[in-house]
């Protein structure tokens, strides 16, 4: 057993109905909120609910609503003056991805000082890495697959410079994700199938990254067990609460899972795709990923086997080999069931920018490339798989 | 799915080789460390090359060997004593259940104050408990089988009062548990089986438990996968440290999973069965375990079959009935491969002692009876199971 470190510094709250409990929830960690929403959300019942808990337990509140799909660093700045202004001691982000990490950012610069952009992870330069936490923060999550809620990082855009890095920092863990599956029901099956796909991505690349444990195996196994039981049910019966708490739990054990072992091959091709042709993020990486499967296969069939058999249990009587050899045919299947059909050429991708999407792939996500299981050394090789995945 | 809260704020680190390295790991926590370590290690190599690291890393320390196996509230003042003189900051325990148990309540009185008994929980009398961190933890467990680095218990012994209570406070978690399979491969093959026996109860307990969560049934039903391959392979070639260290991660999460779910029946018995007797706790547990599970079977079969198959993998075939029928059977086969045969008789019980047994059961161990999924009614219900395991 190779060395290995687990832990879970966020408490995991899961209860149906939880968010019109909100005041609460927060009631031990702070007086006066500072409440980032996605914008479409703005008005709603959900917010309603929400801010008359508050009332109920006399805490105050200010709302903010300027998230945007990439959270940029000039945003995150202008929040965390109002937070100091308004005086605010939590923070409280209900939304998908780009609003939890917004206030992940927000919560550890409120309290550090200085500008967003100086946290993230920048090569060779001076990055601000604070040794202790920020403002409390509990974050509910209304999108079931970043799984944000459950990892140290927060990916923040700087358009000026044309660049996206990552604040990691193991003091930026929310203090609670609470997580209402009553409010997932109304989530539109495209997005659900898109996100539980994502989820399913995050567990399995984690699962086969080559720094794997014993804990993300764990994690990673359970969430994709999770995925095969519930997925499907949840795009065709969006209002089984019970299956959207699966998928929820599915979700924050695949943030779990890249927490600690990072994602690999379909998520590097996949985050430079959605940033070229603003094709969805969930689409992007399963494109992909039948082919990648098949191409690592050599090195990998133990484990893909192993996911072949929850995925489709039939298979149980087949060889190690023969499982791993179904599996790419077994998710296109998948896939095209949960209707999550897209590929690289069908979201916009053309022949001829197909070397510069490998240089971008090969210099800003190189990091993704080393987890894989199976070396990649050069980007010709990115741009060999790229086509392959066409 | 019910509502469930899951966290892990203890930093698992699992490294063959690791307490070489101690006074690297206690130093982002402290430079005058109180170390607990059970008395049969005193002057061993183990607590040589532990001293030795922090010697390099200029990390002063205070030994304390006063470890017994209930820990009592009074050695517990005394050691908050010396930490207090010494002005230690930090507590570093090596050891099994007791001298980890020992280390969590000093670590958590001596920044809190007042006597380690007042901080236990005793129905209808005032309790301490605070609401924040003791001095920094970090255990080195030397046995695998309570789980205790993983949970936010001490069991404390007054022998003045014949009572035995427990500090429950999330704050009790140690910081950092430093698993080192190497150190566990000089477990003597008895304690390593009993051990093993009693990490197996705990997942299963926990998994049948009716606070048996998402979480809880993941890190349980991995717990069980573990040690249905480990288990053996510890006993018969104890220097496997690949083996020891897959057994070590088991008992972490069987200590996960009655932090979140408790224990039933067979702990409600076994733990005062050991006080009686003096028979191991491993032993105790697993006498009751077969009958439990078949006078459980009809509320419970769908779980059963479950474990079944995983110990069993050849069951796979059968019915959830006939899968659930077996596991008596699976697992009395399995405790006679390990050694561990003894029953309730053969521990010493005898047949007049019977009713006094039931009656500590019912009125000591009734919370964990209020956790099993088959409803106990009455201290003659308790006497019927006892006879039933006789």
């Amino acid at each position: 057993m190779k060395a290995f470190q687990a832990n879970l510094p966020v408490t995991l709250d899961f209860e149906a109905g939880a968010i019109r409990h909100m005041g609460e929830k927060v009631e031990p960690f702070g007086k006066k909120v500072f409440l980032m929403v996605d914008p479409f959300l703005q008005g709603s019942d959900l917010v309603a609910q929400i801010t008359s808990s508050f009332a109920e337990h006399d805490i105050e509140y200010l709302e903010f609503y300027d998230i945007v799909p990439n959270p940029r660093h000039t945003t995150i700045d202008r929040a965390v003056e109002l937070v100091r202004e308004a005086g605010c001691d939590v923070v409280v982000a209900v939304g998908g991805g780009s609003a939890i990490d917004s206030a992940k950012a927000v919560a550890l610069v409120a309290v550090h000082g200085g500008y967003c952009w100086d946290y993230t992870e920048r090569l060779g330069e001076v990055v601000t890495r604070p040794q202790s936490r920020g403002l409390p923060l509990l974050v509910v999550p209304t999108t079931s697959g970043t799984g944000t809620e459950a990892t140290p990082f927060a990916v923040i855009n700087n358009p000026e410079l044309g660049l996206k890095c990552a604040i990691v920092n193991p003091f930026i863990y929310p203090d609670v994700a609470l997580v209402d599956p009553q409010i997932l029901v109304s989530k539109p099956a495209r997005l659900t199938a898109l996100t539980a796909v994502d989820t399913f991505c995050h567990s399995l690349e984690a699962y086969i990254s080559i720094h794997c444990t014993p804990w993300v195996e764990m994690v990673a196994l359970e969430s994709i067990r999770l995925f095969a039981t519930d997925a499907q049910r949840c795009v065709e019966h969006g209002d089984d609460v019970e299956a959207r708490a699966r998928m929820a739990f599915a979700s924050t054990l695949g943030g779990m899972a890249i927490a600690s072992a990072g994602v690999t091959v379909s998520h590097a091709l996949g985050q430079p795709l959605g940033a070229m042709t603003d094709a969805p993020h969930g689409g992007t990486v399963a494109a992909s990923t039948p082919y990648v499967i098949g191409w690592t296969l050599p090195v990998c069939a133990d484990k893909f086997a192993r996911v072949a058999e929850i995925l489709d249990p039939s298979t149980q009587s087949l060889t190690e080999m023969e499982r791993a050899q179904r599996l790419p045919g077994i998710l296109e299947k998948l896939f095209t069931t949960l209707g999550v059909t897209d590929t690289f050429r069908s979201y916009g991708l053309q022949e001829h920018q197909i070397d510069d999407f490998a240089q971008t792939v090969w210099t800003s996500f190189n990091q993704d490339l080393a987890c894989h299981p199976k070396k990649i050394t050069s980007k010709e090789e990115v741009a060999d798989i790229i086509r392959m995945c066409f």
